[in-house]
């Protein structure tokens, strides 16, 4: 256990899992989230809403597929950021970088989800969303840049 | 590798890495099996079933779509349960906890993806599956407060 | 801190990191890819393409949610793959085996994941991409078999 000890005892490795809990939990409110407005949608869809689309019964099958995949891609557009993020990071956090140079990346990971969130639920215009993504994209990349520079073995 | 060793050799990461283990197995033949139930649908799709959808080639169209998403929706479901579980479980199996509390936090998560999985094929009628949904959820909770209450560095 | 160096020499653990980072890497320039595709395909659609499934309005709906379901697969098909990698791998180089046969199961799965994303898109005949699926299965399947062979812990 002692060993165990002096792991969780790193700074690096602590800093990591506090950010990765915190954009875990994000990520899992946001999924509840998106369902209880699916079942709100559902009960009070306006059905004048879709008369554009369509007639009769063909209206209403549009309307649903098509807010159906908007959900999907919310969830998607999570998971695809966090995935790299929990994978990359918690390897380069185990590599042993430097504390500022880590916790830098972490906070800027983790503020551009928060933004993309926001970007998100607001909604605020395209752009803020499409420089939130490409900013955590950048964290990620810099990370796996900076673990293959020190550890590549292949 | 004497560090590995002792790793491998505390109990609740052990433990972590069975359930861990068998969570993502039957994951992996939950996304065969569905693929596999789509081919099979695909070679005795009944035209009948599909005529109060719309009329001739509409129809077929509509129950394509409709049952992609429905396979989309399994597998992100799943997808959305078990990645913050194995983010949040490992960095929580890393900081030290009582075996006993973790081993009940790991077996009741378990327990729940099983109960979904079933409720799902049977089918059972849906508040089971919501059941199953929020246990899972609130076991990853769980153990995400337990792990920032005692490592929170941001 | 000696710990982690200890960790982090560990070569298996190191065969790992790289191995992961590149499938991870490849995933998100993917889904670069992906979206920077969908952005092309909309403002070149050629609504000839359409004209098949049904008409005015109508087509246009389909081509859409087909696209679009085409492009969530896609990444669903990479998620699905990598998750289960990234998990049982971890676990799998921290239980302490042959250094020759973790490479060996890395470098299969790798090599799977860039023959699967050629096959797609290239594309490739169907079969092709079916192998590649199933190849990288195979290596997680049997990285989780030796993990619970040497490690159970219920």
């Amino acid at each position: 256990m002692a060993d165990l000890k002096q792991l969780m005892d790193n700074e690096v490795f602590m800093a990591f899992s506090s950010y990765a809990t915190i954009v875990l939990i994000k990520m899992m409110f946001m999924s509840t989230a998106t369902a209880f407005q699916r079942l709100t949608n559902k009960f009070f869809a306006n059905p004048e809403d879709c008369a554009s689309f369509g007639k009769g019964e063909n209206a209403k099958k549009y309307l649903q597929t098509e807010e159906k995949m908007e959900l999907v891609r919310t969830h998607l557009n999570d998971i695809e950021n966090i995935v790299p993020f929990l994978g990359i990071g918690l390897l380069y956090s185990l590599s042993g970088p430097d504390l500022s140079t880590a916790l830098l990346h972490f906070r800027i990971f983790v503020g551009t989800q928060i933004y993309h969130t926001i970007a998100y639920l607001t909604p605020l215009p395209q752009l803020n969303r499409a420089l939130a993504f490409f900013g955590g994209f950048g964290v990620t990349l810099s990370m796996a840049y900076r673990l293959l520079k020190s550890r590549l073995y292949l």
